[in-house]
């Protein structure tokens, strides 16, 4: 239907290749396009791919002749299907395109980069997490805007190749995302504190308010509101994201059950809040106050570079463009 | 300053005698002045009585006088003062206008009650709270606009004299609110759930997440905006409002840990979070679909209308127009 906008000059950078034509996946190819790279896309499902060529762009559901050309093009591989497809989708990548820089956009990346040990992938592979909405899906509600200003893990692991590294960072800045350069254990620990962990907070609100009856549902106010918004989203996704992030989400879910049962004991007991409340008091300014700022003394590739990226990244620095 | 307007023709109904002009009791003096009800207001400090006067309300810092003035005209005795100011308030009433109608808009019934039965002023007093913001104070962000569409809790406790009750019911909806019949008790242990146990569970996610440190908080999106917005209130008034209708709130809080340390033990074993995030899915679904409904069918005065205004209150009934 419309062609594909150039806005950048960004037409030397190698193509992209994304599998999985989701709301993620699908707002990547829009982006990457306009961006003015090369892109085309497999989905396993002929719906979002029939959609996808229909908007103009290249699609199909053939996963090993989509492959091939990212192969013979040198493409930058984005594997953009949910947790349970993506090995699936590394075998493919194995037998078609073992050479090629691959990345991913899933929301856990522990468990994504040892399936990709797994099928023996990791020398050119660097994980990616844009941290975007996902409570739509399908091709029809990606959007080309989806990224600007949103934050995009890379994968800033153990012998991650420098190349590869910065082709996907570059991908990340294309779309208009701000780079936050993390390991993957890491990233995983922080988004089972402010990703996973408010999801299970929020059922336990929700149902504890309503087991208070229609009484206590109709004095409910904003607390009560903004407190369970995320219970409000498809339990199928908020359980895929928990789940596949077991081990750091028992961690703070730990953490936040010894805090409140430390508020507990100190209502009960002495009748006061003042350690929970004033804790939380500053720890919401300091998330108020937090503010980025940019690397700009790491060259990636350079001696030390994963550790003083990780570094950086752990102190709250970004990267917000191609160098 | 501004003469206060009059748009209804409630000129008949008592005059109204505001003791607290914060913003609270200053947005009442307000709002029940443009539903055309005679009002006076005391403060205990200077500042928001002049201001009060300024604005073109009669207003001052004598209590004797202020209640004096209520004893002769008949008028309903509005209290509004924090929670440990109200029994000195009380003892003034009863000192000074001690067969006056009285109501309160302090956020817990309980402690409020049984101070009044302390004071041996039970007969002529039913408790109110009406559900708006408190994160300002003072005179100045005061406003006649503040109660419209609230819920207005009016306490439907056991041998309330029920003209008093209708004259606290009229107030409430002459300010503009829905009145929602509850006991003080049950009323406490709604807003436990629905108002308290929030903030406690906002603060332990406030803390959690800042545990992670600047790259959690960097990676902080929606669902950490939305779950700890209210840890960024006053501690002052967090602690004033939990700490206050404690045993309510150590009910609910026990059963959110319960909910939690469940969620955690099926996530462990089975590393599954289906149970909390199904009962927490239809939970919100609840809130979402939670409507009021109109009480036609109880009589204030007739037999056995505070058990039955008590259990249609219970049920989501509401009373939105004076009858």
């Amino acid at each position: 239907m419309c062609q594909p906008e150039r806005v950048s000059a960004t037409d030397s950078a190698p193509p992209v290749c994304v599998l999985g034509l989701g709301l993620i996946g699908g707002s990547l190819l829009r982006a990457a396009a306009r961006a003015g790279r090369e892109v085309w896309g497999y989905n396993r499902s002929s719906e979002s791919a029939d959609a996808a060529r229909a908007d103009g762009f290249e699609a199909n559901t053939d996963l090993a002749a989509t492959l091939r050309k990212a192969q013979e093009t040198g493409a930058i591989i984005v594997i953009a299907v949910p947790m349970p497809a993506v090995d699936a989708t590394l075998e493919a990548i194995a037998a078609h395109a073992p050479n090629n820089p691959v990345t991913d956009v899933v929301s856990v990346k522990g468990e994504v980069k040892a399936a990709v040990e797994r099928r023996g992938l990791s020398a050119r592979f660097v994980g990616g997490h844009p941290m975007t909405g996902t409570s739509a899906s399908g091709w029809a509600v990606g959007d080309a805007d989806l990224f600007i200003d949103a934050v995009w893990v890379v994968a800033t692991d153990d012998g991650v190749d420098a190349d590869v590294w910065t082709q996907v960072a570059d991908l990340a800045l294309d779309c208009g995302s701000v780079v936050v350069p993390a390991e993957s254990l890491e990233h995983d620990r922080a988004v089972a504190r402010i990703s996973h962990l408010p999801h299970l907070l929020a059922e336990s609100l929700a149902i504890t308010g309503a087991a208070g009856g229609e009484l206590a549902l109709g004095l409910a106010a904003g607390s009560f509101r903004d407190g369970t918004r995320v219970a409000g989203s498809a339990p199928g996704l908020v359980r895929a994201m928990c789940e596949g992030n077991r081990d750091a989400l028992l961690v703070a879910l730990d953490e936040a059950l010894a805090l409140l049962q430390r508020a507990r004991s100190e209502l009960h007991a002495h009748g006061s809040t003042a350690e929970i409340v004033d804790a939380g008091f500053a720890a919401r300014g300091a998330y108020e106050s937090h503010e980025r700022w940019d690397i700009t003394d790491v060259r990636v590739g350079e001696s030390d570079w994963i550790n003083r990226m990780r570094d950086a990244g752990r102190r709250g620095g970004v990267i917000r463009r191609r160098r």
